[in-house]
């Protein structure tokens, strides 16, 4: 409720940054003058980062954990809807002294919360009645519980052979969900905005461009690594269509153009390697690219095309855009388990991809490995369960000694 | 990682308030010399308080979050295991002003993390091998939980017919999973702590007693909406053992204690109306009682068994103990979910609480109803899912008009 604490100023195109948009309406089909049939560039939100103190960036936490994302307004597009406390995730340490940024402790258990929060203020205010997303899970529930706070709205477009457990949590929100093919979605969810008026807050491009104020929700990351240990070495992230990648990049850029820090840390695309339309660009030398996608149970990252936001942040951070296995990312996701954290298979994909790196070149220096959301999001949970054993003595103690339990 | 400084100084019978006993080891059967075949006492930890300076509470938010029940740790049971920046929920506000301590925001996302961040750094500093409990499901997940991050063993038993997301969330942690009927679940934890040496942090004992360690780390509820907001009118907790109601209120008359407040807010217990054994111990007058226990679908909370200590936090209080249909927690369940909370069935009790009181018996000033856990973790929660629509404009708007949507 702070919509007037923004320094928000504009819009700015990435196909060429000295065009300027006006910061409303937000450009959901990204820059109208630099893009093309086979090529979407997004805009993003500009600041008057002059009036920008240090203040803001002072202390170890600031404000009490409930004022969520309304600490770091000054930075964000205009929040004027309420928040859930979300953001201010704890850094835990591996055992190794990795970070492992844990977003599973959001309002609705994804990093998705704070590009809601933004999103779903947008959509407030163009005046919509609600949002209309196209969501394969986290992004879905997460704009269904803003909307709900927010007294909006919401049209998820789920996909077809939804997991009951996503179909739930859509629907506790009072989401109106609509399974459809995945082909549908996106004509679908167009047809929804432009009829009903319903804001939309995930794609509608060619090439990814998404919502231009969403990835301004995940600079926090940055803000709050930084408040919490100062710029890491290297910052690991799950990596769909690369928004949190690219927020969290500007994040540290911002406090850099801030003199508050001096570097950025090198950021790294982690995709699966079914598809990986990101490591394809970087390596195709081109803004943005299409892959075929095989399968994979990453589902929440398994894009086949891509976006020039987070291929920006992997160029200019001289990080790079690794590809890992389901079974890399199964072993990272026990890693993560065995040490407390139970984390969505798609989610382990930035200690994979850290975990990947032959010896010498991991990054020297504190590494942070954002780890997106909960091991309930996962398709595979909920489907097999433990038969009940014969309750004796006899039977329980069969069963520890197998497991290594002696007495 | 700060066991040195706790200021914990030994247990103090709950039958007997001037028996003390010594901190170690912990009295995980209760008062050996107060509780009789019918009724156990618990103990619980006693400080040397007058060491507390005030500067532990003299910001609104201290520490930052990744530190955990570490902030607290002087009044804190010895913290010798490591955590998973625990506790530090927001209190989101509801359109009406009421607060909800939103604990599904923790480790595992449910509110037990507080618990076990001091069960199992118990078992540590005892020397055992790992931990065992009994549980229906989020005490279950965070013991395992704490118990892989502390390098710990752990062996739930766990109940006949769990739901598969649960089977899928122990396992995931590493722990042992013996599913057995309910009346064998105590007398093998029993076997296996006493044959195997596995720390118990469940409940032992005739009537609830559970760990001594364990409702300490719930006063860190207490300590966070006393920094936050002060101390309100009332506290509503949903409440099946009464652990979490007593913890509440012991931190709230610690802050007393150390002179910071000058009240304690009114604590009410929020049981199903299927059994209810606090409320029938407050009726009758007695320290703990029995019931029987009818079909709920709040079984996080459902419990034929009471114990003392959160009967002594309603008495003391001047609170009271409130009884919540099914009926009445689903109204509540959508309540939070509208406004952007998915919480559990059991977790909305204190909301169902707080809303079965006639409009004259409200508590006058700040009220916070402690949300224990996520939607997740409901049993009917994947159960059914929502059938793949035709994907034309034409089926998507039948349905959106059908939704009151209409362009």
């Amino acid at each position: 409720m702070t919509a007037g604490d923004s320094l928000a100023t504009g819009q700015r195109s990435m196909g060429d940054p000295t065009l300027t948009h006006p910061l409303w309406p937000p450009l959901t089909r990204g820059c109208p003058r630099t893009s093309t049939a086979e090529l979407a560039y997004p805009v993003e939100v500009d600041y008057a980062y002059e009036h920008a103190g240090p203040a803001l960036f002072a202390t170890a936490e600031g404000a009490a954990r409930s004022a969520g994302l309304d600490r770091w307004a000054p930075l964000l597009p205009p929040l004027g809807t309420p928040g859930l406390g979300e953001g201010h995730t704890p850094l835990v340490p591996l055992a190794d002294g990795v970070y492992v940024k844990d977003e599973s402790r959001n309002p609705t258990w994804s990093h998705k919360d704070r590009l809601n929060r933004c999103t779903v203020a947008a959509a407030a205010g163009v005046g919509a009645p609600g949002v209309v997303v196209a969501s394969s899970g986290n992004h879905g529930a997460s704009a269904a519980a803003y909307a709900a706070r927010a007294g909006l709205r919401c049209v998820v477009l789920g996909p077809a052979g939804m997991p009951a457990a996503l179909d739930a949590f859509l629907h506790a929100y009072g989401a109106v969900v609509l399974p459809v093919p995945q082909e549908a979605r996106w004509p679908l969810m167009r047809q929804i905005s432009d009829r009903l008026g319903l804001h939309p807050v995930s794609n509608l491009t060619v090439t990814h461009t998404g919502h231009p104020f969403g990835p301004e929700g995940y600079k926090t990351i940055a803000y709050e690594i930084f408040a919490e240990i100062g710029v890491p070495a290297a910052v690991f992230v799950p990596t769909g269509y690369g928004e949190c990648l690219f927020g969290v990049w500007k994040g540290f850029a911002e406090l850099r153009r801030l003199g508050l820090s001096g570097t950025v840390p090198r950021m790294f695309a982690c995709e699966p390697a079914a598809g990986g339309p990101l490591a394809a660009a970087v390596r195709q030398g081109v803004p943005a690219a299409r892959v075929s996608c095989g399968p994979t149970d990453a589902y929440s990252i398994a894009c086949p095309v891509g976006g020039y936001r987070g291929v920006r942040a992997v160029r200019e951070s001289g990080g790079g855009a690794l590809l890992v296995t389901d079974r890399q990312l199964r072993e990272s996701q026990q890693e993560l388990a065995r040490q407390g954290i139970w984390a969505e298979l798609s989610s382990a994909a930035s200690l994979a991809g850290l975990r990947s790196l032959p010896a010498g070149d991991a990054p020297e220096g504190p590494v942070v490995c954002v780890s997106t959301s909960s091991g309930f999001k996962d398709r595979a949970t909920g489907t097999t369960a433990s038969e009940v054993i014969e309750p004796t003595w006899e039977e329980a103690y069969r069963r520890l000694r197998a497991a290594g339990l002696e007495g």
